[in-house]
């Protein structure tokens, strides 16, 4: 097995931190001598392309599914419903991830997994540990993954770890990093040219609880009321999937990368659960979440919570 | 959450694994300024209690249960069956374990698993990650450990590594690697003392595969012959868990530590799988099975690969 390719991938809708940690894990595997590939389970979006641009990379292949007993290392991402077609036959070799764990294998498997901002930030200590070189492309994709999933290291989910990494990654990369990420963060809040099916799948997740089917859908903007303007049709267009994939709660979340809050469209038949998840009554599917800008945890967590809560007469 | 104590421990029916990464990793908690305690989840078999007199130890306190919202650290295990009453609602901290991962967390969690021979080999890192001295005390339990879980180097599942740290904290401990290291095991095989009811239970784990209960425990020894001559009582006692707990599929290993090999008796309603999984026919109950020492690498991965298997015409 050892010598046959490994596949390396993050999780479907690939963000900016699911490719550099594709990227950076492949190349990682190859320097310390293992044959490896980096994929994309999706589109890749307008901020991971401007990052990609940016430091002279290729996008990765697409992969749409995975042949039985493949190697595989996962990144960003844990969960087979968030995972290429396949994946529960696949031959998992290893784990690096920062989102809660909900994984089963039937051997031993390496995995590191941290409750930090991101994953490239892990994958920066890989590197570090296996004494391999970060080159200037490298640094560049992983910082721009760190700037991506901490919004400029404003969500909660930040730590100081990956500020450092961050700071360290720029002067290897030779930017200036606050000039640099709000430039992505903006490059990739422009949904001008998206049709409304387009923008709710940007960065789009689905969960299971039990027998409840929950989808969060998030994007960054600097101007809200710019996104919400669309709010008909992007209704529409989530009422529709609803429909088409029995989602029981829809989340699509509009997050202010300046005022690290976000506003929310809820829809669908347990609209209940994120009510009570967050004390807050909808107005017109609708509502300001002050603060709140993490779907990892803020929102997962608080409506898992709620769903958990027992029937209290 | 993070003033408030942590508990540490490892799976049921401990051995000398999970003891050594309890108090190993209380220790390194305590080091780094964290309030910390290690606890058993069971008996003291008599290799560990042997360990712990070497080093001047004292055997943790038992858990029976744990408080709602308690704060965890998992070492040596990461699955729930395998553990203490109410780990589904404490709050787990961190998982440092060498099994296959079957864990679910709501938040994100630091995890850290490898598939190599011994947890304590991942603790022995983790204090040189954190650069907390390792005294001869805590080398002494570690090294216990992976001489425990590798049968002195000669299981499957032990790698260059654990071998190596198995080395250098001999050096740290102070003591002569393989004379210790078969007195310990020796001390772990006399079962003259115990009940045939003791002898199945001192390391014996359950495992469910959907609506299967399949329970493998292991015992090793010096001297097979000597096991077997109580295969008639061992066997009753065998039968009385099967009806007692709805067991599907009981296998109980007997391990030549010297032989590197193992003999089997395999009770339950469904034999039909073992026999499947090692292409082998039971003769009285029982077979030998050459070269197989490990229940984590050689026989559970046989037993869920012959259950998972496709029916075929």
């Amino acid at each position: 097995m050892a010598d046959k390719k490994i596949h390396v991938f993050g999780h479907t809708n690939p963000d900016t931190d699911s490719i550099s940690c594709a990227i950076t894990m492949a190349n990682l595997q190859n320097e310390i001598g293992r044959e490896a590939q980096s994929y994309r389970l999706g589109e890749i979006n307008k901020e991971t392309r401007y990052a990609l641009n940016m430091f002279d990379l290729k996008e990765p292949d697409l992969l749409s599914n995975i042949d039985d007993n493949a190697n595989v290392i996962m990144v960003d991402n844990n969960e087979f419903t968030q995972c290429v077609p396949g994946i529960e036959n696949a031959h998992i070799q290893m784990v690096v991830d920062h989102h809660r764990l909900n994984l089963h294998t039937t051997e031993p498997v390496y995995c590191i997994a941290e409750p930090i901002g991101c994953a490239s930030t892990i994958m920066y200590k890989l590197y570090k540990q296996d004494d391999v070189v970060i080159t200037p492309k490298m640094a560049g994709i992983m910082l721009s993954a760190i700037i991506s999933d901490t919004l400029m290291f404003k969500s909660p989910t930040c730590t100081e770890q990956d500020k450092i990494t961050a700071e360290r990654l720029a002067k290897i990369a030779g930017i200036d990093l606050y000039e640099y990420g709000y430039k992505m963060l903006e490059a990739g809040t422009d949904i001008s040219e998206y049709t409304a099916d387009e923008v709710i799948n940007i960065d789009s997740k689905d969960f299971k609880n039990g027998e409840l089917k929950i989808t969060i859908s998030q994007i960054n903007s600097s101007n809200i009321d710019e996104v919400f303007k669309r709010k008909a049709e992007l209704e529409k267009a989530i009422e529709k999937k609803i429909t088409e994939e029995n989602i029981d709660l829809y989340v699509f979340v509009v997050t202010d990368i300046l005022e690290a809050s976000s506003k929310v469209i809820v829809l669908g038949n347990r609209i209940d659960i994120f009510e009570k998840a967050f004390h807050t009554e909808l107005i017109a599917n609708t509502t300001y979440l002050k603060g709140v800008v993490s779907r990892k945890k803020q929102i997962l967590p608080a409506l898992i919570e709620a769903m958990n809560q027992k029937i209290q007469l």
